[in-house]
């Protein structure tokens, strides 16, 4: 396949796709379930040789989880389809209206990116729910999944674009790209990708980012930290730091790093890494970490910016909360943070000079997610600033445009002084 | 100066001028307001050093005029000064609040990007006015003017700083580099400056897009078109296109190709041309609009990707509205497009389908612009689709974060199904 050709195809059908009305885009996503429900059997099949391939080639059966693609995750995957229908139009809405003078009208109005393209990790539900937010959301979308998932992806993709076209979407709104080495010729197409979202290993991530001209959303790495403050619960934050290590270690959200304050360390750090212990995580930490526990490592200053996405944890000690948030700003990934505190003043202190996506208070890092947001599904996590940050919804995947009319209106008029604008809001 | 160093440096301060009250950055502005009026003889005598240096060098007359900072530009930099202090705060805006469970509250606010740098062209009242909109947002910010503004420049941008400083902000949190070769030091700092926000020609933007991994928020070219429909209202339609063509014919939202529907080209076109003559255009065009009107150069399909910043236009006829939309899509920069027309629909199918930041009915492009949009001052016009686009003012300067804040909830009450989310909002 000749990817830029086909991205160039992709990008004049894109118009036509944005233009199209939400019962038009509900009505493809009602195809879609539909055409899951009654395509099962031919789905499982292909399934289980993805299953079979995976397993004579040694997978581990943590991933082959993800690869196994069954009954309940299609009946999820449906229900989130429909929720989608439910969701009101992210197209379209008027973000400000304005007269700027008598009869000469602006409005800003959102609408879909464009061409999107989504990498994303060997896991059918993702291609999915990816193609489902693209169609809702207006855009054409370029579709890239792992290929541990070759089979099940192919089925997928038949069914998914066969109920758009059905529902009277433009040809070559939707492309699936197979080979690995069809991800280079797409990095190429800045032209006429509007965005990429690459989710996968932190490697792969970094590969797309530093190889493109094509926007990026998304984040190479997750190092979320816990910070504990003199003025902990400590009942409450117990709980809280081996949840954010434990509750789905290999999760970008996932804290890697426990700050604690020097203060209360001798006696609140012992408890803390008994209770990691039990629940299977080995502790590495600085020299000062280990006159207080033992340790399975002794760790350097750099050492802190690692993502161990396992149940390791990294310990240190901190002055105050203001060598927290240097540590964090420093070592961190902009991700999502943590101080367990009682006292509010320091949890402001914390929440304003922390640099990332999310800054919490006395609860766990795991909860960075769309669906626990309420966002109903989302298409990654950024930890870039621009445009969208933290979970990704529908609202990251549209842009907008300013529409302007006016009765014949020109500029010599208003920088001669013979006319002037009010700027009236409507 | 090592760039790189100061902006490590700057990238540590920039919390802290985030977390700053909108009445001390208010008090900065007043600040800098004062320190113009009482040094304006000071400013006065650096800027007729680079006026002196200019017109020794042979420089153009209308780019001199850009560069003499003069009395009525500096009253006028005071008062877009004194607007920006009346304008709503842009940090810590409430986006969204939910609560997600009993007790577990997310928060959206708007917060500074960071630090971002900004590149622009020769022209004193740029520096205070870029400075004034980063601080009004809360952002640091590493400035390079043009250097036949130097002598001026240094001393405006001392006098900012001081005031800026005198307001009690982080020393660090604006930094002016003098050197074009520290433009590429700048390029290089991906891990500390979050956006970079390029202003000035075409082949200089396009530079620092190619040669950066920090985000660029700008645009290059500035190829808007006129599209003239059958259904045009003739009397209104000629003083706009002559108006979008030579109101600021160097502006990047001057239109640069006019695009007549056939059936009226015999009619239209040399009433228009006439028009644009007398004004002082000369016009290029395809043969086949020279069957009817005499052109000053006869263009082959590609030529129409030229953007002239001239008093120069190309002119092509089209069949009807869908090949000149095909036509500004395939060879415009996605800036601001108009349709001249009568009929609804047309001007309906035209903003739909034209991807472009301003999409216009019969009204000049040349409107495209953060003061006649109502925005106060802008600090750019964006011509690519993420986190802003059109003119950029103090909203495209701001992010945001989320904030969590709980009483020691855990993922794995949620995942068990002991607890459920019931995503409230507030």
């Amino acid at each position: 396949m000749n990817v830029r050709e086909e991205a160039r195809k992709m990008k004049l059908c894109a118009p036509a796709l944005a233009a199209s009305s939400m019962e038009r885009r509900n009505a493809a996503l009602e195809k879609i379930a539909e055409g899951l429900q009654n395509n099962k059997e031919r789905i499982f099949a292909a399934n289980r040789e993805d299953m079979k391939a995976a397993e004579e080639a040694g997978i581990q059966t943590a991933v082959l989880k993800r690869l196994k693609y069954d009954e309940a995750k299609m009946q999820d995957g449906i229900a989130g389809i429909r929720e989608l229908i439910t969701l009101p139009d992210p197209v379209g809405r008027v973000l400000l209206s304005r007269e700027l003078d008598e009869g000469l009208e602006l409005r800003r109005i959102s609408c879909p990116i464009g061409v999107i393209g989504v990498i994303f990790e060997a896991r059918p539900d993702a291609l999915v729910q990816i193609s489902s937010l693209c169609i809702k959301s207006g855009n054409c979308a370029i579709l890239k999944g792992g290929k541990e998932t070759t089979f099940t992806n192919r089925v997928l993709f038949e069914i998914i674009r066969e109920s758009v076209l059905a529902a009277g979407m433009p040809e070559g709104c939707l492309l699936q790209v197979e080979q690995h080495n069809e991800i280079d010729e797409l990095l190429a197409c800045d032209r006429d990708v509007d965005l990429l979202i690459p989710r996968g290993s932190n490697a792969f991530v970094r590969y797309i980012m530093e190889n493109t001209k094509i926007p990026v959303m998304g984040h190479s790495s997750g190092i979320c930290h816990v910070y504990v403050d003199e003025t902990v619960d400590e009942e409450q934050a117990i709980p809280v730091i081996v949840d954010a290590k434990i509750q789905y270690a290999a999760a970008c959200n996932a804290a890697e790093t426990l700050l604690v304050n020097r203060k209360i360390a001798a006696n609140f750090l012992p408890k803390a890494a008994k209770a990691l212990r039990d629940a299977g995580v080995s502790l590495r930490g600085t020299e000062e970490a280990e006159k207080i526990i033992d340790l399975d490592g002794v760790m350097g200053e750099d050492d802190f910016a690692t993502e161990y996405n396992d149940l390791i944890m990294s310990v240190k000690l901190v002055e105050d909360v203001q060598e927290a948030v240097d540590h964090i700003n420093r070592f961190g990934s902009h991700h999502t943070d943590c101080i367990l505190t009682t006292d509010d003043e320091r949890a402001e202190y914390f929440m304003q000079m922390v640099d990332s996506a999310g800054v919490y208070r006395n609860c766990s890092t795991r909860f960075a997610d769309g669906y626990r947001y309420g966002f109903g599904a989302e298409v990654g996590i950024s930890t870039g600033k621009l445009h969208a940050r933290g979970p990704v919804g529908l609202e990251g995947l549209v842009t907008y445009k300013y529409r302007l009319c006016g009765h014949g209106q020109i500029v010599a008029d208003y920088a001669s002084g013979k006319k002037t604008f009010h700027h009236r809001d409507l």
